[in-house]
């Protein structure tokens, strides 16, 4: 039984080459993937990937792969150059508790090329910390948001800047909040305009959602 | 059988005198306690009443009430003289929609005798309109805030202010909003300190709880 | 009191001027707003405006209104220019019962000067409707997708085109679907790269975000 | 007291022999159990059992245990022999981390006899990973399809095979897909004729659906 | 803009003509859909539709519609001869109040030329009820037991027939049941085997499922 | 077909007649099973029977039956003569708004021969209210208690009485507790000794479960 | 501060003394009640009492527990004589995995003096397993029922036996079954007349309500 | 990238100085910001502090930080001397296993200078043990209530004092009320006046409002 399919020809297709989620996969699942991925001279990027599982995989893969455990995401290939990289898109991330998300996004960026400046701790409930990064932030022309609790910051910040945001929930919180539900919530009740979300936690997503906007409409 | 048991002495022990909760009640049964409430010469605050129910009630009931149909409440017996009202509280509402809470919130107040300035429309998609208001806030010594939507209100607000804010989520709102249950949750979830909340759509209570604080803190 | 105060430089601000959600407003309340509108002389959108509403409405603002009963939207103030509309979005419905939704969203874009040409009845259960129409679906930049029930339309669509997806999950539905929450959960889990979601029924925040992101990213 | 009841008869009742989940049971108890079939002589299917709790059964039942970790699967007794296997039954899981319920439900169809091919990664995103394989999947009479996430590949699958599909949403995903209600949600309010579905993960019931509908339908 | 896009090949793809969900749509919608399908000559079943909105219709439609208010269905088009039905399904509703699912699966049946007993009031609070009508059960070859409240009958009806059973909860119920959530959760929990489930209240779901199976596997 | 099949049996089997919830039915139905209860000289209750249904049966049914508006609940059949009614059982009600709920339990009791005094206005907000009955509620054997918002009566009564405690949540309430989960949750969750549930609104039930254990317990 | 309150009074104000939930204790706040149960040379039932608290707990405590790790129970104090035990009540656990609960039940039962036969294995998927030992259920005063799943039991068993039930659905299953929601649904939307429920897992609930049942009502 | 903005300006603005959230942190994060606070010669409370995390930390700020593992609390930085505490608030605990939420609530108001003494045990199933601590819980300001499982204390407490009441939900309970959700309920649905809320857990919210409405209510 073939247990895996790579999609080759996804990136011509849908503008973002595929990408491996490791939640859910064994080991063994993985190093398959990444021998077929090496065989075939491709890169690829991994996400959700934990430290233990990493540990448990081939030397030969692992030695390939240049792993980041905040945000769980590893790079099999060769790296972007640094100096290539298309700008344009600006991450915000509410508190420092979301943090792994927004880096989620940050390194999903770079695998495909972008960079993209990370603004953090500007929660709203400090609403100076927000209007003091406006300036940067206004030059953006994509901005990521992050946010977990109650994730009041995408509207704050959909008010005050012309560009689209793309909410990232995070699974920050307790109680009612607890598993980013207020948080999604918010992005999707949000009376801002131009706030649009992904799923819970999905900072892959959002990165990807942006360089398909990046890709499509400014071109 | 008694249908309904009047608790005169309740303002003595709890610092607030019965309403009545008009909602699920019939006409019939609201006459009753209208009439009881006359019979022993008291002051009674009626919520949830709508027009139709008023329409049906007896004539000398119907005579006697001081009626608002934006809020949904009546007085019956002897208002509070307007030049004797008590100051401290504010009321804020984040859009036009969420006006008939804030008034019933306005109406219970001024039953008990207090006078509270109410101001509208100061959503945070426009900070402006909350900011431009900001100084005639911090006057107020309690702040009621109602919101529906995303209710991203209650954190920017409680973030600028040092009065303790009493929110109240609105029902006002569709989809993931609807019921009102996303504004509740960022009530609850709120990163900023001080915020309190009530049951959604509960102007009633908010007006309560800030007068027991008025009467309890401030004495 | 003042009942709502508008957000003169909100295009200025965020790129999209101010509208008015109709839903839980008065026809008083709606009839204020659009009297100060048309005094200063400006121009508004109206949504989830009901027949009946218009109906309540002063007669000299009814006449200032372009009405679209099956959106439920309403136009202030002189329309756009056909010959100017700006191209690069396209609108999909998955069925007959979705186009409500994708009509509020075709209106809002024409409202600021967007042609936005519309592709319905192309859910996934017949999967020829929507490989069939591909060629011109290709052809926009951003598309913004209606769909209800179990909404798989986001997926299958966001794997066969680069564009990025705006998904607006419909309130068509009963059972598991009642409300559009699967098709909510479909447009936010789904597999493939660039799929963003606006909350349930929201057609107006898609064209919002599809706006926003032509003009950011775009220019 | 009798802490279990063998249902010696069921197989003649219902066409399907009892087996034993042995999830929330002790290795005490699925002892117990295994020494009353042992001692009846006859055969038994075991699911949701895991590999610490095979380490923690007398060494005797272990031994006639044919186990299969993946699946979390044990067979007591004698094996159906491979030749004999009834054909017309296919299993379509998504994605590689929808194997272990997949093999669930391949396993109990070995176990009472049915030979089922397994196909692997066609979740929809690339569409053509699943059309690859619909010559071979157009043979089957049933199919038990497997996805998490937003299983999209439910309805898709539908609209393209005549066989009746049943579907099993897997517990795979995160954020509002976790514990794979989205997928089930999906499974239930597929617009495609000829979905029906099971409980989340639950590969062996998909497995005595198809055998109960083979030898009933197929007689 | 094309609204509809008739499926005219759905049958030969998926062994099962398209149908037509009237919620949601318009009496508009429905009428151009039925002169199209007039004027292809071809037949269709519409489901859901109220007896309002059949009023609605132009005259040449609904001459030609079979309509039953009781199951909310109409046929258009030569009915299947009463003598050339097929045998096999069964139809089993567990109260008084599931009777118009059971009849929207019994009419769905009709139409594509199956016949299928209703046996009516079997709920196993009065388990003679069930067991007394056992013996006509068990001749079934597929059996769609159609239940609210609590559901129960799924799992003892599966537990006493060899037959798969497709289980149909129905919105019938209050508090806790309200809505068909219980019914549904107990469909999908049932230890019994060879239960499925269909979304609820979707009577055409099971119908068109048991067609496929019969068409697929019986073949 | 047979719509409908009576119980005749169900006192001798389970202690309690059959009964007909009326909710979901339709005038016809209701009609046909009320004719076949007069044919066969029985009694028969009927729960949640609204008036504009009762104005909708042939007047032959109509005139037989004592039928109750306010608790929605209808005898058919001679009622129980009242001196010979059997005692131990007690209602409380913690609001007006509680009324018919409890009255549904009071209506059925007195159908099968039961007094059950009514104690109405106890809610715990007022704790005299209730203290002050504590002597007449310590001589029930069994005390069935109906409440709605938060329900906190019925772990207090609990703590007070040594009687079992029925306790039904009632669905008035708003916000949070609308439909009256918050009043169920209460009642499952209470930390006081003896209080069982039944489902939202079901005085019918409660009343049932306590004629069973008077008859099972206090023979 | 007094971190707890002995309720010595409690057995004579409700017929039942206070127990001891052990679960979100620490061992240290157990042990401080202990001893001070033991000063007072009284009894204590302990219960959700994990093994590793109660290796944790002071020897001199732990050498006067009687406690049993299946049900999670301890006696602190001399245990009933097992000759005087009071009989009527009757457990039955619809599959081994609902034991423990089942167990917490008898626990407590016997703690308190009454004997409570245990029958087990009688889930409904095999109804002769339930019919077979009818004749011995019948004999009981009430009974006290456990399942998880999809709890049909609790209706098959209400319509067969004319004690009242006392349904408590366990924790066991998994997918929407998970956490036992669906079992407790049942029980309260249980068509059967005379079946009460508790809260999930909650078998000391049940048999304190036995009790009380059995003191006021069987006196 | 700067991970974290102290707010050193948040006291003067809101009346309360900044707090940390550890949960989610990491011990680098977390000794990031305490190596700030220490450098800027500043006080601060962490909250929701693990023992694992304190001892994680480095040498240097775990030596100056007074850490309580009961209530996860820590302060760095001089405390407040405990002869100037300031009066009024009081703590209310319905249990032994709320505790440590009170506690929370405790610590939060020892850091700022606020002595509240605390009540434990007074849950409302044993009412002797409330209303013999009425007289102390009259002389309190505001009071800080936190009960679990159904939380009845919310209501009875504040039907009792005339003191406004800060309800905190704990998460202290099992199946219905797992997470704290009916408490919370409670809280927010209670019919009693001058009841408001925050979210579960939260006893830092709780201390932080009482903070509030004392400064600005009580100055």
């Amino acid at each position: 039984m073939t247990e895996f399919r790579l999609d080759h020809d996804r990136a011509a297709r849908t503008g973002i080459p595929e990408a491996v989620l490791c939640e859910h996969k064994s080991a063994a699942q993985i190093a398959a993937i990444g021998a077929a991925v090496m065989k075939a001279g491709q890169r690829m990027l991994f996400t959700r990937l934990r430290a233990e599982t990493v540990a448990a995989l081939p030397a030969e893969l692992r030695d390939g792969l240049d792993y980041d455990p905040d945000s769980g995401t590893a790079f099999l290939g060769a790296a972007a150059s640094a100096q290539a990289m298309i700008e344009g898109i600006g991450i915000v991330a509410a508190g420092t508790s979301d943090l792994p998300v927004a880096r989620e996004a940050a390194r999903t960026l770079a695998f495909h090329g972008y960079a993209a400046p990370l603004t953090a701790d500007v929660g709203v409930t400090g609403l100076w910390r927000l209007t003091g990064q406006l300036e940067a932030l206004r030059r953006h022309r994509i901005i990521i948001a992050v946010a977990g609790m109650e994730g009041a910051l995408f509207t704050v910040l959909a008010g005050l800047v012309e560009a689209p945001v793309i909410a990232v929930a995070s699974s920050v919180g307790y109680g009612v909040a607890s598993g980013g539900r207020v948080a999604l919530g918010v992005a999707l009740a949000s009376c801002a305009p131009g706030v649009v979300a992904v799923n819970i936690d999905n900072g892959f997503g959002a990165a990807t959602a942006a360089i398909k906007i990046l890709r499509c409409v400014g071109r």
